[in-house]
């Protein structure tokens, strides 16, 4: 991988104070054996970036080998954002230099492929905004919930110049149909719970405040059941649903190959410079502001 | 096929009483040379068993060769139950014993996958609960038509341990995504006319009040076409749409290997002792009760 | 191709007069270098003929090639009509002696599949009936946005004895599952705004006053991003969403067959009875009227 230009990162070690990145960002809980919490906790905008990824994939490496667990629940204990886009302020090689996973994929989509396969079922219960790495969280998950009106669920990267890179072109339209997908990868909008639901998106929005007891409900229900059942059911669902990692591969690719393109590096300046990987205006509205980079550009 | 200990049959006579085997089940009328009407009507439960699967046989070998027959709608005659689970009263040699079908596949999966591919129109029109096999053979059926106020589909299998068996796993992901369908496979629980609409599961449900006229008057239509169109037509969507055999066939064998699973006969047995197979509130809501088994097994 | 009867055409000069066939049927705007639109303008029915292919292939052509464009918009000046079916009243050997495309397969389907490939994104916008071609224009596009008053979606063929040919089999399956498609493809009726969002058959329907500014804003929106991020990422949905070229390539034979049919025939000539393709209640309520053609044949 060569070196990027990164004309964003002026004055790197200002920019990292913003993001700390060695603290636990995941939290495990064990409600029972059967069921576990992981709980996205990296304030103030629970970002994605190459420090996560061991701490996800510790996560997945127990779901697949443990042989109490049934269900998982993701969710998120920052206020807004359920697990947002990728860390464009860490150095690149922090992301390119982590060893391929046992699938032969890289890191994250390794992650997220095995996860859409482990022999346990997975829920996101999205609050809050689930873009990019969020949203492709979610899409390997086997179920998704949303806060009718807390949830925002976008692919933001076409917007800036990127292509997505975690699975999302290969996902959304086995789940959507290919029109409701390039609306939303293409679009690079943020799409609101209900459009949500009704683009199947997720399975079901709730009113915010029956989300959590909705979700613990089937997660307890879920966990009542035989892990033999629902691990041979599932396998066999995975048979009829999962795209090929052959499908899968070549997104990650795209997307660092889009990242090195000038024109994806003027527009990822301008967000910055805007305000991106801050709190604030730009984070809580990016699908907006990713449609305002192309005026000055065109 | 090994024996398997049932235990939920301690007092075979008995228990067979209450499901009388060898009465003519399916009631076969033809509303005109092109238009026929399968009706279900086994009280008090519409359950689906080894002696069933001649009678629906005889029906899907007729839609295959009638030279005459465009559409056929399935329908039920019996209050709160459009076509419900398997029998697991009845001695699992008769079930094993019936000789695999002409695609090569066992006797059920086999009826389902001709169902599919015959050279008419089936419609489920349903009222009451399509559990088990009831929500297969409507999955098998062209089109889905339901209740709003009275129809219940499940696939209630992985709720007693059990995987199920007549082609869910892979039609399932196919209608109405794989989040969706793993909702309903997992969770096991009942699905309202409603849900079942927003969800795929069906094209459309309907005021109960209006089922019939809707379901009628759109079979007359179609029966007013022309045969060959109506068959071209299908076969090339079959093409775009129809799991492979090869994708069906393990669903019955995994359906089998659970069912002797010690842990899932003792969920069947927790299950018959609550009242499955008899008229009354287990049958009713199978969905809550299958949510019970679990407490004193964790 | 052996030539048909076409008993329908017992005075071709006079039946030609109603469509005139040279006129520039379709018009193309730059809205700028980026943003496209395609208009559809062969009052009064916008009825798609063989003179209508090389005009819209003019455009797709220009859609593979152009360096600048991002987005097209197809949309209708004509009242009533986004775009309907196919030509009957022209001669078919008009049709069948236009070569075959780049992809092989005949020039109605090639030009489809192409636009569904080319590294722009494609939306239809639909105001009036979108019937037979003009409903395979829209689901080979990549979105589709309806007026919830006045968009009027059909696959109306099979009404007519005929087996449609520009994809839907293939394509409509992928959109909205296996029931819905059937019942498309098989009732042949006529599908509103609502009910086809509610489908997946469009994107979204949205109240007719919104609909413009909508689609206007998305397609502004889409035209400021970068081209080869949206090129590169349409390729990847492509590969998990089109169908093959294979799948297509029968779909045209089958329509060409069935329109040799002696029952196709009479149902078309009874059509031409009733007032198709010229103004008014036939053309204006296409899927009633198929539905009253079979009564004499039974």
């Amino acid at each position: 991988m060569r070196a990027t230009p990164r004309p964003w990162l002026p004055h790197r070690k200002d920019m990292k104070m913003s993001i700390p990145a060695s603290t636990q960002q995941i939290r495990l809980e064990h409600r029972s054996p059967a069921y576990w919490r992981v709980t996205f906790d990296h304030p103030p905008l629970n970002i994605f970036g190459p420090e996560t990824i061991p701490q996800l994939g510790a996560v997945i490496k127990s779901l697949e080998s443990d042989a109490s667990v049934k269900v998982v629940v993701f969710d998120s204990a920052v206020e807004g954002f359920f697990l947002t886009h990728y860390n464009f302020l860490a150095k690149l090689e922090e992301s390119t230099s982590i060893p391929r996973g046992p699938t032969g994929l890289q890191a994250l989509p390794d992650m997220l492929v095995r996860l859409s396969r482990a022999p346990v079922v997975s829920i996101a219960s999205i609050r809050g905004r689930a873009t990019g790495v969020g949203s492709e969280l979610a899409l390997a998950s086997d179920m998704r919930f949303a806060s009718r009106e807390k949830a925002i669920l976008s692919q933001w990267e076409v917007g800036a110049g990127l292509v997505p890179g975690g699975g999302p072109m290969a996902r959304l339209p086995r789940l959507m149909g290919r029109g409701r997908a390039l609306e939303v990868l293409l679009g690079a909008d943020d799409i609101g719970g209900d459009l949500a639901e009704r683009y199947g998106y997720v399975n079901r929005s709730l009113p915010d405040s029956e989300l959590d007891g909705f979700v613990d409900a089937l997660a307890t229900r879920i966990a009542s059941f035989d892990k033999e059942a629902i691990a041979d059911t599932k396998k066999l669902v995975n048979a009829a649903s999962l795209p090929s990692d052959a499908e899968i591969a070549p997104e990650w690719d795209a997307f660092l190959a889009s990242l090195h393109r000038p024109a994806t590096q003027a527009r990822i300046k301008k967000l910055m410079e805007r305000g991106f990987h801050k709190p604030g205006e730009v984070e809580n509205r990016l699908g907006y502001h990713v449609g305002q980079l192309g005026s000055g550009l065109l």
